[in-house]
């Protein structure tokens, strides 16, 4: 057996059956074991960002890795920023990168590059494997490190490891369980719950779960303690039927102010409040520098466990969710709140929001609280162009589920070639362009670090010289699109988007 | 006066008058500094690729760095394939990449990662500046070793120093030319030219100008030598009145056998020919391994005056160019070679070519040989996606020159953002989409490993399903475009898109 193709059947043995590929000359026997070997889909993007994105979305809708197949070094540069992205959002990914045959690389051919160097900053686990016979272990390896890390393994592939006979299959290699946190972790939570001073249970992760929430509520209700998640997060269980929870401001001096009462932070799957950004003579904390913290759970931690161990401490039973008012259907010129408003007057019960679009994202997060439940997608590692990859992942993770990516003109931008896949694999996803013509969020930088925008910046920071057309954009890529100018137009095409398969793209025309 | 002042009238004292900038957050003091500070003209990418790619290419037409300007770390990542092309280019580029400010960044926030570690692969240079009074120095620092080394030097710059107070602009520093060879280099390159065994002149980088090739072909004509380019170059001098010159094919099977009798191998700024990619049973080199090799010339030596010193060495004088028959303008369907002889009997004078079309290439080469003069810039390092920046950046590098994209499909995808900054910039640039609806390569490819083409390698390497409107696509992001289905049609249309200002793409229907 050649060595792709025991790759191939240990990456399946071992639970990975979904590859997101954009593949190069180095890689054309892994290729051609994907026909040999059953159980793997192969996905095709145009642009190794797409293929990235796209597995951070299947492992957060999933919770296990599928695979990228991606070329040589600077084909994984490429897909790198997502990669960040997937770090930060704490998911499995199995990255299989191509390279030179091992006797070749010396030689120094064009393609060579420092590829552990690129793969590194992302990755919990590299490995470059030069015999063929040591290939399957070394898949297992990376498809348990990945899952036991919720990280990136990255296994560089040398083009005659793959193609020479001597593969052997291995078995999927066991992943522990999250650790339980110790008695004290909790008992010190709970002390400082009873302590009447104001605290803040800061969670992000696991504890952004529907069963999570639950219990950080029921917490809550017995000790007045507040709840927040992170300003960005991997997962939010979302929607009626689910507890409501707020987040950290983006905007550093909102976050300050809300926070400036706090004495006690417990950590709940996550780390300090850390603002995006620095700023001249603001905080780089959304809580107070003196407050007592206390970690609960890493995130690596038995977050729920935890959670419902702190709940025990206390009486509070579970209390049902109370029933929102429910959105309704606006009219008229398009407002951001009224848009809000109408998708989630209009969204799909079981639906999953990507969402990409710093400067609007508060109306979206608002309004969708009180649609139908739903999950919600951020994008927890600031690195743009999330969107489209973010949106095609998770409908290849979860079809006949709907896909609403509330996505930003200029992120769209570096990643577009994301509609492509979903036209390719009729995606049930839903794109509205949040098309403001400008990065929005520079503008709003710029004065918050005390600069005054002149030409140059403007010139930088609006991108309407010329427009981009979205609709023959997205009709580009085989996407069918529409622009909407007033709220019933919107409300018009976004049922008509939910009520039939494949993707859809819809222009919104503010007012 | 800030950081980001002392920076920019740094990078403006050394000559750097050109910065190709994607920025975020981190950057707002440089772009405020941009209106502060005369001298520097700015262009704006939307995405990084398109940023790296355009001052690569600006690079390799004015010899001298363009500054680009990134976002932290992943906005970098971004930019990194077409930095390594550059790379291979050898030429110089000076990076600013921003960055959280220094005392944020060990708190962690979610756009940290190691920046240096991601630079590294493809710079020369890397300095993360962290204190506001060096940065002028370590600017003037980086524009020196982009050009003494031709290469990347990359500036990390944490967003307080850029906007404290303390910054000192620094003097350019200076750098030294080009090394001159040893005499007994001359002498040994002369003693294996009189051997009257096979003996090849293997030659890249300056010795493709027309000086280096008028003095290559002397040095032919009274040898015997046989002459020949690498297989891709960073610039090469072309069309009537310049001394011809072939390529190492890309194919190995065809590499080869042309060059199966070399016994002596002359390197003139470059190193061995190393194929693409190794295949199974094939050679790695293109020339025998047992030929006698000499290197005359480094890359970064002085390529032209050890050619001139060589030539001296021979009694051959300078001869004319002699003429050779003009294209003709091809009529009826549209065939790789119909279009490439129309397309040379049209190019203007002073025109550069892109290409990047791996499976078309040489009809285009064998075509525009016969051209009026003009430089031809290719995909040096194989990362993909390099046409629609380098075309922009060297519009923007040459202006009053035509810029002509010879563009597969696949490979345009992945930096397409950048015919929007040629809308915006009004450059003049014609793209030629030879769109054969598929990853052509990769068929050819995975037959030279000897792997057989199964569904999956089939849904993988065909584009068509959607097939891209490349129209519609152009059109999106302000470039005008049309179809030609015969080459009547794509006559008109060149003739047309040469007798104004502005980009235009033209999708070739082949036949």
């Amino acid at each position: 057996m050649i060595g792709a193709e025991s790759l191939v059947r240990t990456l399946v043995a071992s639970g990975v059956d979904t590859c997101f590929a954009n593949p190069g000359t180095s890689e054309m026997h892994f290729v051609a074991a994907l026909d040999r070997a059953e159980g793997m889909r192969s996905v095709l993007g145009l642009f190794e960002g797409v293929v990235t994105g796209a597995a951070d979305a299947y492992a957060r809708m999933t919770g296990k890795p599928a695979a990228t197949l991606m070329h040589c070094g600077p084909g994984l540069a490429n897909g790198l920023s997502l990669l960040h992205n997937a770090m930060r959002a704490r998911v499995p990914i199995v990255n299989i990168v191509g390279d030179e045959a091992t006797y070749h690389a010396p030689l120094d051919p064009p393609l060579t590059t420092d590829t552990e160097s690129l793969a590194r900053p992302s990755s919990v686990w590299v490995r470059r494997v030069m015999r063929t016979e040591d290939l399957g272990e070394a898949a297992a390896s990376a498809v348990q490190a990945a899952r036991q890390h919720r990280g990136i393994a990255t296994l560089i592939l040398p083009s005659d490891v793959s193609w020479n006979d001597g593969g052997v299959v291995a078995a999927p290699l066991p992943v522990p369980p999250r650790a339980k946190v110790s008695d004290s972790a909790i008992r010190d939570a709970a002390g400082m719950l009873r302590s009447r001073d104001e605290t803040l249970l800061l969670m992000s992760g696991d504890a952004l779960s529907e069963q999570g929430l639950a219990l950080a509520h029921r917490i809550a209700a017995a000790s007045g303690a507040r709840l927040s998640a992170q300003t960005f997060n991997t997962r939010v269980a979302r929607g009626q039927g689910r507890y409501p929870i707020e987040r950290i401001p983006y905007i550093v001096d909102d976050a300050v102010r809300e926070n400036a009462g706090v004495k006690n932070l417990i950590l709940v799957g996550t780390g300090l409040p850390v603002t995006f950004f620095a700023y001249p003579g603001k905080p780089g904390l959304a809580t107070p520098k003196d407050a007592s913290v206390h970690v609960l759970a890493r995130p690596d931690d038995d977050v729920i466990d935890a959670l419902a161990r702190l709940a025990g401490e206390f009486d509070a039973p579970a209390r049902p969710v109370a029933p929102r008012p429910l959105p309704q259907i606006q009219r008229g010129k398009i407002t951001p709140a009224g848009a809000a408003e109408t998708l989630a007057a209009l969204l799909p019960a079981q639906s999953i929001i990507i969402e990409e679009a710093i400067t609007l994202r508060n109306f979206f997060f608002a309004a969708l609280m009180n649609a139908a439940p739903h999950d919600s997608l951020e994008n927890i590692g600031g690195a743009i162009g999330a969107g489209p990859p973010l949106a095609t992942g998770a409908a290849i993770a979860a079809p006949g589920r709907r896909v609403v990516a509330a996505q930003a003109d200029g992120s769209a931008l570096y990643t577009i070639q994301g509609l492509w896949t979903q036209a390719r694999e009729n995606l049930d996803v839903t794109t509205i362009v949040l098309a403001n013509k400008k990065y929005a969020v520079l503008f709003k930088e710029l004065a918050d670090v005390g600069a005054v925008p002149g030409k140059t910046a403007n010139d930088l920071f609006e991108i309407d010289r010329p427009a981009i057309d979205w609709i023959k954009l997205s009709e580009s890529m085989g996407v069918e699109a529409a622009r909407a100018e007033s709220l019933e137009q919107f409300a018009d095409l976004l049922r008509n988007s939910f009520a039939r398969r494949g993707p859809f793209l819809i222009e919104l025309m503010f007012a």
